[in-house]
């Protein structure tokens, strides 16, 4: 007999439904167990007087177990869960749990080293689940926009930008080094006469950090598209790409989000709040008596961003708010600039940068200035070459998915990723 | 004003067009340049007595070179460009190219340093989009049928299965690995209660041999779902998932790829033919007196491969056959098996072996069993942990993307990668 999921069954009809067995409860006159699929979970009730088979099939089965039962469900006004019960005829155990090592209310390092068994909750299938929709739906834009999918390599043969930060790879006789991100290589797509590129891949940064929000490995969804007139095309384009996957978290997952995670789903109007820099330390002064520290001036910092966040919800009831007009000694040597000033911007949700982006520098010349000024040029020797015999303007942004997943629903950014990298995290 | 794509360009309509000029050829009387984008080439025809202007900035201007014009396209029977022709009054240079240093019979590795150039032909343009549109096809199968795309992470922490051909990083004060494959975790996933898994990330072999077949890093399209009844269920997955991306590509580009590559896009029927190794073997020595070498007894090897497809075609006028009942000595321990063979396949298509798969071992007694036989107990523990607090039965297989493609146009993997990475080639 073919499996039915759990939230199809029909009344009355004989079936067959598989899934973990999350409680089990033996009675004096029943057994009743709680299965779960992937639809849903069902009661399974197990009259011992008439299931002799059955009870004895289940003795010394835990929760945890993977269980398989043939049998009809039945409304029932007596079942707490949806009013309806399973009653089996036929057992099969498909896979006997031993007792979990993950108590309740186990830290976050416990949870983790135990990751397999802390995803099974309701709340941490459905936290997986919005972080595939919502790459989903970006995804969808993307290809609706004519955009290629690429995929850039992942070891490098020169440790680009600074050389810190980047893991050092043994690499037969000599040594390589891990992405840290697609930047030069979907640049070089561009220069390859590709117009508009996207790629989803892991990025690695060695920083010895500890934070809620960084992680040695994470996935980026990279932009980059040609013949842009100005950075504000990007603007434009990454609206419209979370829009496109906030649209499909939305309508998919909203009601669940707000149950669960006890967050709304707000898709943002357009366009989102732009202010530059220097306009945002003066309002957040004006408004808040926050003056930026010396040393930050140009940039922004982790209180400048929850502040820009509060004074975009105040001054636009929006959640984003994309801020341009940093100082070029803040900036990637790649961005280009006009009157000295990068053409780029951050874009700050819920308190956090989720994105940096900017209409890149594509003129040889220029470029390799803006490089030889950062003393950079040894190292990005390879970089510089793509742009040397044509390359349309362009630009693109990133978006991290575990940083914008957990903003979404409130989450660390260990709770959030399937399986947290970290300076003393690689197992499981 | 907007750029208009050379595609949509209407009869003697003020337009913006831009692109790389590909060919720029300056007669007595004329300047012609012919600029692509990415929907098409026209030829751009410029009056020199009545365009100065044009003229004196076109000077010293040079094929490679990204150029902007503004006027109107018309028709013209002189014209062998598809029997149009730009007239612009306005132009931009922008960006200016230096000659190219690749020449047009260059060998591989010459087109492979300067690679950004070399993927600018029209075929090459060709093969990236149709490696997106594969991947396209084959991942909304998969979100039509419920599968969650995971990222699993690249970084572990134990060189799994064997430690050869494993990639070593420095990982602050200890040792990380590169993953060979997502298999353990993607398995993890289906005991954390995902219930179907898909995965398309780099995977990193350290394999120091030079083939026309082989790379260090390449782009995996991985599957693996819980709640099958056995190998034969994954199969009927990989058929339908091979359908899909190769129906989308022949919608969209067949007449292309027969055009620049000389190949046909044939979308298989089901079920493909499925032979037992030992049938096969039999087939072969019957049909081409082909007998396979003791030390390959119990898999296959190249010329297997080469004359599977031969006999697929002719018994079946099939590409595809997948082959079944291998020795367990030749398959990974975490293969099920019944009656001691392995339930698992190998997929041939056009050749050569496209994809593994299997129904995975679920019960941790029997893996663990399969594991000490082998001798991996202690490399893969972490990995039997994933089975031993409930696990559904389950199975799954990759398609090497670039393979796939390589196949597809009938290319080298060098040609088919967007940058190639192997033991001596990590630049650009």
């Amino acid at each position: 007999m073919k499996r039915t999921l759990i939230n199809n069954l029909k009344e009355n009809e004989e079936s067959k439904i598989s899934g973990f067995a999350t409680k089990i409860r033996d009675t004096k006159y029943m057994i009743f167990v709680i299965l779960r699929d992937r639809t849903g979970s069902i009661q399974v009730s197990i009259d011992k007087a008439n299931n002799e088979e059955i009870c004895n099939q289940l003795n010394g089965i835990i929760a945890g177990s993977v269980l398989e039962f043939e049998g009809k469900m039945v409304l029932s006004e007596y079942v707490k869960q949806g009013g309806k019960e399973f009653l089996p005829t036929k057992f099969n155990c498909l896979s006997s749990a031993d007792a979990s090592p993950l108590e309740e209310n186990a830290n976050i390092d416990t949870r983790m080293d135990y990751r397999w068994i802390d995803l099974r909750s309701d709340k941490n299938q459905l936290m997986l689940n919005v972080q595939s929709c919502f790459v989903e739906g970006m995804r969808e834009h993307c290809y609706k926009e004519n955009f290629t999918e690429i995929h850039t390599p992942k070891l490098i043969g020169a440790a680009s930008e600074s050389g810190s930060d980047v893991f050092e790879v043994k690499y037969f006789d000599r040594k390589a080094y891990l992405a840290q991100s697609p930047q030069f290589y979907k640049q070089m797509a561009l220069a390859s006469g590709l117009e508009r590129v996207f790629e989803v891949a892991p990025c690695f940064r060695a920083e010895n950090s500890n934070t809620n929000r960084h992680t040695t490995e994470f996935t980026s969804f990279d932009i980059e598209f040609a013949y842009i007139d100005s950075y504000e095309d990007v603007m434009d384009f990454e609206e419209d790409l979370i829009i496109a996957g906030l649209t499909k978290v939305k309508e998919k997952y909203a009601d669940q989000i707000k149950e669960y995670f006890d967050k709304e789903v707000i898709v943002p109007t357009k366009p989102f709040p732009r202010i530059k820099l220097q306009d945002l330390y003066k309002e957040l002064e004006k408004r808040y008596g926050y003056k930026i520290p010396e040393f930050d001036v140009g940039d922004m910092n982790a209180e400048t961003e929850g502040l820009a966040y509060k004074y975009a919800m105040e001054e636009y009831g929006h959640e984003f708010i994309f801020v341009t007009d940093f100082s070029k000694t803040k900036r990637a040597f790649y961005h280009m600039r006009k009157d000295e000033i990068p053409q780029g911007f951050d874009l700050i949700w819920r308190g956090t940068e989720i994105t940096s982006g900017a209409q890149r520098e594509h003129r040889y010349d220029v470029l390799k200035k803006q490089c030889d000024e950062k003393g950079l040029t040894k190292d990005v020797e390879f970089y510089l070459q793509f742009f040397k015999y044509g390359c349309p303007p362009h630009g693109g942004f990133a978006i991290g998915v575990d940083r914008f997943n957990m903003l979404l629903l409130g989450l660390s950014i260990k709770e959030e990723m399937f399986l947290f990298r970290g300076p003393n995290r690689l197992e499981p």
